[in-house]
C-alpha cells in the first residue's frame, strides 16, 4: 500500500482519492474550505457505481502537515498551475512520484521544471464529477483514467498502474503521454470551446447543428495536425490519424447524453476557465511550428476575452 | 421634391426620413408601436449635428394608407426581410424606386425578385443611431450613407443622389453596389461577430487584444477573398484589395471611440440578430464558390447558435 497526498482536493481530487483510500492506500487529503465539514462528517461519494462514505479520512490543512509521500496526486485546476510548486513541494521527497490529474498541455513539463522529469506522470480523466455541499462529491458518469509518464518509461508506467490495482477506477496506460494529451485536446478544444462561445451549450446542441458540427470536425483536424507536428518536433514516433480521431470522437459523443464540458460549467458559473492549458499552449505550439490553425486561434481569442470578462 | 415612404421606421428609418423631411420632401412614416406618441408629440431627433423636431410629420399605420410614392426607403431589420414584400407593396407603383437601407448581403436581390431589379437601390449607412423613448431618436455619431443601384446604372445612381441633395446627410455613390456590400461586410463580419462571440464587447476591446486583432484581420481577408470570388462569378470587374481594406478598416476603427456594433446591441438586449444577412449569406456564397473561409464559418456557426438561444 502507498502513502498518497491529494493536492487540489476539489471534486475530482476527492473522488479519485476516495477510490484509492477505499482500495486500502493511506490517503491524505489536503483541504482548505472543506476541512471542517469533512472533519465533522467525513467524505461522502455519491457515485453512479454505488455510493460510499469515508467516515474518518486522513485530512490536513497543508501539505507540510503531511510531509513526503509515495505519490502526490495533484488535481488542481490548470489555472492554478503556478501555485502548484509551493503546494506540492512539502510532499515531494526523494522517492516521491507526482501524478498530474489535470487538463491541458504543458502541466507535466512545468512539474518537471520543479521536481525533475523522471517522477512526473499525467492522468487524463474522462469523467463527470461535480462538487456537492461541503464533504460531498457527485460522480455522475464515466470515470476512466489514462495514465502516462512524462518520459514514457515503461517500468514507471507499471508503477503507476500498480497504484490503481484494486481501486474501483478503470485505468489504462498511454505509451506516449504527449500523444494522449493531444488526443484528449482533439475533444476538449472544439467541444469545450464551442460549448462556451456558442452561449453555454451542451454537446448534444453542438452536434445537432450542422454548422457547429462542421466547425467541431474542422477544429479536431487542426488539433491533430498541431499535435502531430509537436510530436515530431519532440522526436516522438507516435502520430494521431485525423480520420480515425474524428470518426471515433464524433460517434462517441453522438452516443453520449447531453454533456456539459468542464470549461462550459466554469463559464456558466463565472469561474476562471482553463484557457491557457486547453487553448493557449496548444495554439502557441502550433504557431511556433507553422501549422495553420484558424479555428484554434479564433476560439482561443474568444475564450481569452470571455475569461477576462468574468465578473463584469 | 419627392413623395417618400419610410417602411421600418425604427431609429435608422426615422432619422434618415426626418432628414429628408427637413430637406422639404413629403415623407410619410409608416409607424406601428410609436404611432400614438408621434401623433401626439411629433418626432424628436437628438443629433450630434444639432437637435431638431418635426412637430407634425406625416404618419400612417400602414403602407396602404400611403399608397404609391416616388421613393420607398426600407429600413427594416434584415431579420424581417421576408415580411418586406407585403409591407412595401402598397407603396410600389410603376415609377417607384426602392432604397434598402439595411445590413448584409442579398437584400436587394430579394427585393428585385418581387419588384424587378431596375428600381432597386441599396443604402449602406455608417452610423450610430439608437432609439430613445417613443418618438425620440438619438443620432450619436457618424451618419454617412453610400448609395448603390442593383444594376449599377449611372443615371439611376444620379437619381438616388438627387433625392439626398439638400438633406443634411453626407452621401456618396458606389459604382458597384455588390463591391460596396462586400466591403462593408469586411468590417461587419469580424467586428460584429467578435463583439458578440467574445461576450458582448466594444470595438476598442477587440482592438486591444492581440489575439482578437489577429482574428479580425484574418477574417477580413477571408471576406475580401469571398467578395472577389462573388464579384467575379457575377461578371463584375470591381475587386477589393485585401491589404488596403485591412489597413483602412483597422486604422479607421483604431481611431474610433469604443463602438457597439448593431449586432452586439441586439445580442446584449436579447433581440434577434441579423445573422443570415451579415454572416449566413456571405458564407453560403463563399462555400458555393469554394473559397476557404474558416473564420467566417466558425463565427456563423456560433452566431446562429447564440441567436437560437435568445430568450432562454
Amino acid at each position: 500500500m502507498s502513502r498518497v497526498a491529494i493536492i487540489g482536493a476539489g471534486a475530482v481530487g476527492c473522488y479519485y482519492g476516495a477510490r484509492l483510500a477505499e482500495a486500502g492506500h493511506e490517503v491524505h487529503f489536503v483541504l482548505r474550505r472543506e476541512y471542517d465539514a469533512v472533519a465533522a462528517r467525513g467524505l461522502h461519494v455519491h457515485s453512479k457505481d454505488g455510493d460510499f462514505h469515508l467516515a474518518r479520512p486522513l485530512i490536513a490543512r497543508s501539505a507540510a502537515e503531511v510531509g513526503p509521500v509515495d505519490w502526490v496526486l495533484c488535481a488542481l485546476k490548470a489555472t492554478a498551475l503556478e501555485e502548484a510548486r509551493e503546494l506540492l513541494a512539502p510532499c515531494v521527497g526523494s522517492g516521491t512520484r507526482v501524478l498530474a490529474l489535470m487538463n491541458g498541455l504543458g502541466v507535466e513539463e512545468r512539474f518537471a521544471d520543479w521536481f525533475g522529469p523522471a517522477r512526473i506522470f499525467g492522468g487524463l480523466a474522462f469523467t463527470c464529477i461535480n462538487r456537492g455541499e461541503p464533504g460531498h462529491v457527485h460522480h455522475l458518469d464515466y470515470g476512466a483514467v489514462t495514465l502516462g509518464h512524462l518520459e514514457d518509461d515503461a517500468a514507471e508506467l507499471d508503477a503507476a498502474g500498480a497504484l490503481w490495482t484494486g481501486a474501483r477506477v478503470e485505468t489504462s496506460t498511454a505509451p506516449s503521454l504527449l500523444a494522449a494529451r493531444w488526443q484528449k485536446l482533439c475533444w476538449n478544444i472544439p467541444f469545450n470551446g464551442l460549448a462556451v462561445t456558442a452561449g453555454g451549450i451542451t454537446t448534444d446542441v453542438i452536434l445537432a447543428s450542422p454548422a457547429l458540427r462542421a466547425a467541431t470536425e474542422a477544429t479536431m483536424r487542426e488539433v491533430v495536425a498541431a499535435g502531430n507536428a509537436d510530436l515530431g518536433a519532440r522526436g516522438q514516433q507516435a502520430r494521431l490519424d485525423p480520420d480515425s480521431v474524428v470518426a471515433a470522437m464524433m460517434s462517441a459523443t453522438d452516443a453520449m447524453a447531453a454533456y456539459s464540458p468542464s470549461t462550459m460549467i466554469d463559464f456558466v458559473e463565472g469561474q476562471p476557465m482553463e484557457v491557457e492549458a486547453i487553448f493557449g499552449e496548444p495554439l502557441r505550439r502550433a504557431q511556433a511550428l507553422g501549422v495553420p490553425v484558424p479555428h484554434i486561434a479564433l476560439l482561443t481569442a474568444q475564450m481569452r476575452a470571455l475569461d477576462a470578462r468574468r465578473g463584469d
